[in-house]
């Protein structure tokens, strides 16, 4: 089975931490590559990046040979729904997996991301996924994505560990969900010194598309994730830009 | 890794079938056991029906060899959260694995289960999964979850499919969610003539399950599902109902 | 007009403090018993301890005779869907009593329980019963169910009435709503010195249960409350367990 | 103790009737006395005759003696809020109690009310008072509530039991809301008749807010509902119009 | 184009100044009036004097030659839905606009209105407008209506600004929002001291019953706020009170 | 004060169409332009066509002049959040400002789109601004939006008011929001026919937005909305894909 992560932005250090994460935590037999599209943010900070990044995305696996099913490696969930509409795998989005998974874990859980303008941007995932009650806070640790790569791994799993500490003990919650890609090698460590679990969006999208993969289940096709119409237009394109 | 199965309905025709079902799709490697409590009810009819099953597991989870994670095969979810409570491993109900699950592979889902008295019930957890916007429709068969074993499949199955069909289009939805442990063996059937993601909880659950038990993720014992505490009484029950 | 308190946990002197609050407050003419299951946890603390009771006050009741009405005495609701489907008079839990009663009362409530591990179970019933917005938080005491009876009153009292001034204040809400069956002797006082109402589960579940019972509305017996089915196996529940 | 109905619409034949249903169903001892504010709508049919019974309450009020509790015969439960900031006994809206009611007594229910122009009002108090998911439905029987005088009892009772019937199939609720205090005298006959708790607002409220005068509890004075404050202009009155 | 601009409170330095401020801010070739009823309570603080309000402002209208659109310039969106029923322009109360508004211009906002005892009321009419997730907080700066008159400019201006820093940080919030028309003077320079989107809703009112006018956009006479319907009682209303 | 109105879809007869309407509607002194991106999609159907047209806005606006503010003539608000980032004029969706608009002029609206495959991305959208209960239905007429240009205007106008009337009734709603840019030129006609109001998202975003500007009001730029930080990698890009 070949699983294909989309990193959605363009930093390729990350991208090849994310292949290890997802190589490492994956079933035998799974075959990953991860990719980025080259012309994306190097980060994606906000709904400009999503957008320029999802656009990208598109051309990625437009580009590339279909795999039996995708991660998109972005907490926002950048471009899912476009992937899925073009993709007949399963498509799974590392901060879906990384909430929906928690719910199974945890009777309360908290986000901890990077920057505060991605805050709403998770709130508004949560809420839509019906996650409200569950996810008792976003939080941004305000350490940029890049930064996660550049300080040294000490000094950012201290920044890191420190955090969560604090936001734990502040929503009362029982499970920390770790809310950035660049986050994933921090998981296990972070899990064991703070005693709950701590989800990895990379490490639970990749399991659970296998899941899916194995049962058969890809993106629906007859409804608001059908592929796209072919459009022909009546008048032509020169003409209307003449 | 070791995945006991737990039917909450004392069927043991049923049980085998999950059994079945759950080892066809499990992954190589996989150990999977599936028990009912021989005290329960029959079948989960409804909430009554429900918390005395949830006894029954609590008994039958304690009496058993711990496993490294747990499926509850009620698409009620009966008794969940209280096991969790109990667990180390994770444990995930067939109705939250089931749902979550839709919500990865199409726009809108709807559920069909067995008896118009159950659906209440799904509505309620699928409202408290915050799942509402996306399940359009909780349906009753008419069917009661014995029926799906006494009447010969065939039967059965047409009129599964016969209502999955007018359900469908009714609510427009993109995915079938079956809402009973007792339709397992009916799921890929199902799929391959609707043309539309059929999930069945009870694989999805063992594979969800199998996902986080390999991230080494399992049940928080920091807050709302931590070990029930040892109770000692100031006052000694016989005194209290002497 | 006979009531039945069934007191979830297996504490006489708990369950005597009821029955005294109940006699108390009832209106002349209503013949008060309150019952607990002897095989009952002794508190109850938790989504397990709750299933556990649930179970063992389903057996209370089919061995009693019937009353006009039932109150579930724990603020968890614990078992009151099931009861409801079993029984023909209205049953009642003291935390959705006092809940809806609080919002007859007050803009804005706060509840005061006991343990950390109970307040997401509030926090669901009250989504569950709607009254999130109406509800502006849900504290513990820190003070277990048991230990309200064990501390000196006073003791037991400084604790709570210092807790609820303070939860009151930081809610910015304008009444409290006592979050355990365990507090119902300490609503009067707390009221007179907080100068807001506090609501006591007990009392007013018993008040609203008088009424529904004078007016002649018991549960519905025609949807998810009707009586459970009497089932029978195609198959011998002998040979399921060969 | 003394209870005030304020019927706020200035049809006495319908106060007179509420106030007979009042005084049936009340408990003995309790003073039942029904009004009507003579200047205010014949009925009370959308926002505007609302915003005029509301005025004209609070001048009834102002004008009465002080009652230990009081009710709002009006399904819209109009003026409740203000009502609840003048006076320290409960005040409860006809709609609110029995919304609350239907919710302790079954699993779905649905509102019958008189005019399609009500129905936005009563499922935004519905959702305001959190009973979305267990109201299925409001419906109109397209009979003012003038008409249910008019017309010979016989002839109201058909059509009201004809659209009951088929609401509760349409919505498969299990009880029934009259949402018209014009319908308190069908509530028993019709509960015989289609076999499922029908719920009349004005005798719920009566019961409940016994209840809560015999709880020594009122409406909250801390908070949105504590008495409004004297006000004195910097600038007169008369400088302002001159 | 003419609009009518009704202030609920029967203060007139206050309805100068938001007379003041709609003309500064209208476009050319609008004709603005505003009034206020001369019996209605000073200042609008809570539900009583916005139900008084209502009434008056009813009458209000009732005696004036219609206009094209209407502002209800309360925060609380006091009689707006009565107003509407009675009026074919498009009517439009300043919270609502206020805070529709906000959310085209920021993730996040955060509203400051005068009295505590407002907050629930506003809170309710944001949750109602369903903008709870956008709506950070509605805070007091218990500086109360008049006050903003009374005391100097620079006074109450600094109370407003010292309590807008605080909220926007406590809340993380890109805008503010005026939660009072009588601050309406302050939202220019209030917004820029603080750099963030200062939302009056007196202004946006005005501007955005503007637009409705122009596009010949007019309050629905087909539903909830079709015209009231006249009423003629089958029995005299001399006779009900005879 | 100069408008840009972004048609996201590369339908240069769409987008004439639409600047007509525009020029027609804003008011005196308004300057409209309407241009759309040469490689965007020929019609937004979907998620997909969204992501790409996105993508192709980002660079448009980049590569225009600023203007005073901007309109985003695509129901679905396809790209609004990203531009948001970018620009420091207020920025609207044409389903957003007619969703909003609706629920000024009446109680309930509905909302008619094109094809089924937009319908979930329309109520997720009404889900989140928050405006559930007042919009009662979104619905599709089946005619795609270049049909739209394509068909004679008649029939494609027959087809329309065949589909409000029809979607009117079932939903009782009071007004009806045209769910398509394409649809600008029925609006005015269709509200003459159908008596309720007919929300055009083109004309009523232009609107609010030369409000907004009037009122000095722009994006914020202080928190989600703020403008995309530069980044610097501290590896080469070109390193990166070596």
């Amino acid at each position: 089975m070949r699983i294909l992560i989309i990193n959605p932005n363009s930093s390729a250090p990350m991208t090849r931490s994310i292949e290890e994460t997802a190589r490492r935590v994956c079933s035998s037999g799974t075959d990953i590559t991860a990719a980025c599209p080259p012309d994306s943010p190097l980060s994606i900070e906000g709904h400009s990046d999503g957008a320029l990044a999802a656009y990208h995305m598109l051309r990625l696996t437009d580009q590339s040979d279909p795999a039996d099913g995708y991660v998109v490696a972005c907490f926002d969930d950048t471009g899912v729904d476009a992937l899925r509409e073009r993709l007949a795998g399963p498509v799974l989005g590392i901060g879906e997996a990384a909430m929906h998974a928690a719910t199974m874990l945890a009777c309360r859980f908290s986000v901890l991301t990077t920057l505060e303008r991605s805050v709403p941007i998770i709130e508004d995932n949560a809420a839509r996924y019906g996650l409200g009650i569950r996810c008792r806070g976003v939080h941004a640790s305000d350490l940029p994505v890049l930064a996660l790569e550049e300080s040294g791994d000490d000094s950012a799993f201290s920044i890191i560990r420190e955090a969560a500490t604090r936001i734990l003990k502040k929503d009362r919650s029982d499970a920390l969900v770790l809310g950035c890609g660049g986050m994933t090698h921090f998981a296990e460590r972070l899990g064991n010194e703070l005693g709950v679990p701590v989800v990895d969006g990379v490490s639970t999208a990749v399991r659970f598309v296998e899941s899916l993969i194995g049962l058969n289940l890809g993106t629906s096709k007859a409804g608001g994730y059908a592929y796209p119409r072919e459009k022909t237009s009546p008048i032509s394109k020169e003409d209307s830009h003449a």
